[in-house]
């Protein structure tokens, strides 16, 4: 069994599922949001009638952290093509994160076609074999990045101990560290699982809201990244995350609102 | 009273509110959403603690019609600087718009300050009345877009008879036609209040969900919006939609996943 899988592991019947956050998983400070996504997302997907998320949104009520949770779930509609239903974790009986969101099957999708436009690249990497690894060093105090493989044309300035760049883009490579290939299931965490591209213009943030578009199910092999930010102002700033799989194409595209810490 | 204030009119004390969805909001073949998502949205703000929605999420179960409607509203969480809540609105106790948001106050916010970077620019749009209106005929099937005027320094394709351009994105300026002035509580609506620019490349759609960041309080005068599509396939594409204020600050900064309808 994966990390991953052995992570989100969930038990009960439902529509009440039971689980432990493993500081494995844990960001910087408390437990990932992304990681909290998508196991609320795969809690989700045990009672809905389709496959697969296609849009997830979740809010975050407060920091989660190591230890057990539940994942309370509810079908709130099922039409012919879509299915919609929210999620929440707990811990303590308090609330820490709650997502909505919209289920379909996308490999329907994919069989019915339809027209087709593409305005934006995959990342312009070399290959990763190429690229250099982000060293341990800077990730040891992120359980999360030791889950992962991370591979850059360049290091970003925090992992050498440079200014920021002024420039709040970061390109990477990125996969499981123990094999696994990525599923639909697991985007939700790779959207949230680099640093925020935010920190090369000065900014430490929190995430109030994360909103991920599932576009297809990936292929197998890494997976190219994109994180970006344009508008920092007022304590708040966006970040924009695109994931590319292995036949270029985009395969998860999501936002999130977040909060400077001042 | 203008006519946004008039048709978002509330009445009952809360946690549930009532309300009548104007055809005169409709779009084309129903309720418009962002109308809907800006009516649910200030309901909420009826019983958060906190003035300004930060960041709002709705998914759309089914469509909405003229006619009566409850909201329901539930504070979740209140913290120090942020408050997060939901809200639903029903017509005929069927549930037709889920709502997520998170609440904040954008003049503390914007009085705090903090580090600032912009990597995108405003609509390079001539000013309004050098720009073209979008003519009464091309919306007549439309209410909606009978409460706003609408300028572009030219007319989209499908207003002149011509072929999808296969370029989706739409600049244009937007104000109330009855000169009601912009604020946080009417950009909701205008988020979603511009015929969608995957039209440029062939796909109707519908909003499977929407979410909306509101970045500031916008400064009185028209509003210089970009509307533009990068990734549609497999029946389903994102629409990104931004709204800078007349002193070209960006106020609000949206994304919806739509089904392309076949």
């Amino acid at each position: 069994m994966f990390e991953f899988d052995d992570a989100t592991a969930l038990s009960g019947g439902g529509p009440v599922f039971s689980t432990t956050l493993g500081a494995d998983w844990n960001g910087l400070l408390s437990a990932n949001g992304g990681f909290m996504l998508a196991l609320v997302t795969r809690a989700l997907g045990r009672v809905m009638p389709f496959p697969d998320p296609i849009v997830v949104s979740g809010f975050f009520l407060r920091p989660g952290s190591a230890g057990p949770a539940e994942i309370s779930t509810e079908v709130i509609r099922s039409g012919k093509t879509t299915g919609f239903g929210q999620a929440s974790l707990w811990q303590d009986s308090r609330e820490v994160v709650r997502a909505t969101a919209a289920f379909a099957d996308l490999a329907a999708a994919a069989a019915r076609g339809g027209p087709l436009y593409s305005g934006g690249a995959a990342p312009d990497l070399p290959p990763p074999e190429e690229c250099v690894a982000l060293p341990p060093r800077t990730h040891s105090r992120i359980p999360l990045t030791q889950r992962l493989e991370y591979r850059a044309a360049a290091l970003p300035s925090w992992a050498v101990g440079a200014p920021p760049s002024g420039n709040p883009v970061y390109e990477l490579w990125l996969r499981f560290a123990d094999g696994r290939q990525p599923d639909v299931a697991s985007l939700p965490l790779i959207v949230d699982a680099v640093a925020p591209a935010a920190l090369e213009v000065g900014a430490m943030s929190t995430t109030v809201e994360l909103t991920v578009h599932l576009r297809a199910r990936p292929a197998p092999g890494w997976l190219a990244c994109r994180s970006l930010t344009r508008h920092l102002a007022d304590g708040y700033h966006e970040e924009d995350f695109e994931v590319w799989d292995s036949a270029r194409r985009l395969v998860a595209q999501s936002r999130q609102l977040a909060l400077v810490l001042s």
